[in-house]
């Protein structure tokens, strides 16, 4: 795409009343716009690196067997009050909203409830079981505070898995398959080395749920860490009871502030058996699917990775999520510049490689750089009068390295080899 | 994908209280999910077929160079204030809410406002415009009624472009350019040859809007359809004088019922001047972009092909927007068979061909069958011991016409051929 008809522009100034890094440096690099706060608009470059996000998280739940489907935002009453979950007592961040026809509705939090109300239908035989169905589809909570960008919204998208299952081991075996695909989603968005399994309180049906919990300083939660063994304990379960049953030592454990980035939680019978879904078993007995939930939240990744890798300069998003694999900037409005550069773009687009193309006339070459460092694409081609006059290109990685001189010719390859 | 393994199933009958016959048609397939009255989930052959729809509606604006953007759901009482259209006397269909933190938010029933206050950071100069931004994403309308399935929901999908330009010129020439980019759409779907450019009121900067209309039975509008011309005439304009206006001759008209598919109103300054989203021009002074809206719901455009291309056996899907290009069907659990349908199940993926296959072995083959017609993929292919034999395969088109016997080794370009 050319950077001259991209409609979003960057700023020198966040607004005054964004006090988070995340936010304050995507709208500065034109990602997003804030609408109220922890409500927030995707512009085009933004908008890019969510889907990016979504395509990752999407791939890795088909992988394991996931179906995707797309719940409604709007709730019925009545569906709720079933499982108790309906009155502000219960889940105090509803969104509520009254139908003109007569009637409340919500805005789901969570989707369990209709999730369950629909396999409901669907299965009957154990012959129908086990099921994975996931979604990537909004959300909406009404927290009370809302500080922390992209990290903590009131409208923003989440990708939630429920898993129904025989009996109590098959829901295990999907458990751990889950757990596999999400260390592997959180690898390739560029979070894996630094985000651990951790302890964290279970509920009804299992002494623990799993969180995955990066360590960022910009965290909510604390976590008391094993790097060698790659596990945590939620602050929550911290106890020595705890400790002794995971076989952690307490001298061992590192504290260190982590972001939460996706958690999972075997659920046992509560909504299956409030929704009265059952299945026949083999035997002819009528019984309740085992039930699991797994979440992770695009939005929160992505102002995750903008707190993370960005520097003085601005965002320094990885290669797998970047809203382009290249950004070519022409350093000089000459003729020669601006034709070497259209070919480069050209080119780069015949192989499939996405590019952002600076091909401004009116920005100086000064702001054409600060822009490119700020907006963040691994990559950029710089072409200038001067090393054109060489028949070369520089290339600079923006997270930083020895920038390479690299003949027109070879641009393809070179670049091939970063992205 | 295999049919074993998909979680949906087909019913005999629709819920009692849905009325509308692309929703008891999507609902016994098992492609959709009834949340309330307006409201549906879609399961994941419906959520395929929505992706479908929704992705050339997204190749074609990016073809005109639209900018795909992601505008939040909640929207700010003070922004919507500043047009006058927060109150429930301007705008009826709103969904409000209130905050845990203070104040309301509505659920955008539509997005002039917020796309206006984002572009008024964006813009500044002439050599910024034209623009035209555009979403795929949730709109909610608090509706009296909501009688016509998928045709008229409370929370649906809506693609809804807006062009920036700079001048009233500028303006119509990209309003053609969407123009012509929706016939391209609405051909695509299949519906090209039955909707029309149709002449609706226009409001105050325009004197008509443009509708596409479908013509069906099923739809709410009437409108006078010159079929010679290739346009027609709302019903709530049809006069003398608009008549004349179009050089359209009252008798040359025929009335019929159809389906509003799109919509494309110019808005002139309207939203721009009263959010004050300006620009400099080249001469230097200060001016509002001329704006236009565009809108296509890729919900009812689903309920609309259900209802149009329907028939007692089931649905009936254009292969564009199929959930799958071919069912594959086992009509015996023989081992001959499965092995048989095993290797074509795999020789079509690896041609890049969707297939589901249905490898049930509980289902008898009438069930088989009957199930294959209701879900309306558009090619099958039945591989049972009788043709076996033969080394053969039936091909049999779901919207009608003579079965082939295919020789087993020629399956695939007998396959290319059809989808």
């Amino acid at each position: 795409m050319r950077q001259s008809s991209l409609f979003s522009t960057t700023r020198r100034e966040a607004p005054r009343d964004e006090t988070s890094r995340n936010a304050q440096l995507l709208i500065r690099a034109g990602f997003v716009h804030k609408e109220l706060a922890g409500v927030y608009s995707f512009l085009p470059l933004g908008w890019r690196v969510l889907r990016n996000i979504m395509q990752i998280i999407r791939e890795e739940m088909d992988a394991i067997g996931g179906q995707e489907v797309h719940l409604s935002a709007l709730q019925s009453r009545s569906l709720w009050e079933q499982t108790d979950r309906w009155s502000d007592e219960e889940v105090d961040i509803w969104f509520k909203t009254s139908l003109n026809a007569g009637g409340e509705a919500g805005l789901a939090p969570t989707h369990e409830e209709p999730i369950t109300a629909i396999m409901r239908e669907h299965i009957s035989s154990y012959r129908d079981l086990p099921q994975l169905p996931y979604q990537i589809q909004l959300k909406f909570r009404n927290e009370l505070r809302a500080r922390s960008g992209l990290m903590r919204g009131r409208e923003f998208y989440m990708k939630d898995m429920y898993t129904f299952a025989r009996t109590q081991q098959e829901h295990e075996e999907l458990y751990e398959r889950v757990k596999r695909a999400y260390f592997t989603i959180f690898q390739r968005i560029g979070i894996g080395d630094r985000t651990y399994l951790t302890f964290a309180s279970g509920g009804i049906f299992s002494q623990y749920s799993h969180e995955f919990q990066t360590v960022a300083e910009v965290g909510e939660d604390t976590i008391y860490l094993d790097r060698e063994k790659g596990i945590a304990v939620n602050k929550e379960v911290f106890t020595d009871a705890v400790l002794a049953d995971l076989g952690l030592e307490r001298e061992r454990l590192e504290e260190v502030r982590a972001v939460e980035v996706g958690n999972i939680f075997s659920l046992g019978t509560r909504f299956s058996e409030a929704l009265q879904c059952t299945f026949r078993d083999q035997d002819g007995t009528l019984k309740y699917p085992v039930m699991g939930c797994y979440g992770i939240g695009p939005n929160r990744l992505m102002g995750l990775v903008a707190e993370l890798f960005s520097d003085d300069r601005g965002l320094v998003w990885p290669s797998s999520i970047a809203p382009f694999a290249v950004h070519l900037i022409s350093l000089s409005t000459e003729a020669s510049v601006q034709e070497t550069a259209a070919t480069i773009y050209r080119d780069l687009q015949s192989h499939g490689i996405e590019v952002l193309w600076d091909d401004r006339t009116e920005a100086s070459v000064g702001e054409k750089l600060a822009d490119a460092d700020l907006i963040g694409i691994p990559v950029q081609i710089r072409v200038g009068p001067k090393s054109l006059a060489e028949r070369r290109a520089e290339i600079v990685q923006r997270k930083g390295g020895t920038p390479q001189y690299v003949p027109i010719g070879e641009l393809i390859p070179a670049v091939e080899a970063l992205v």
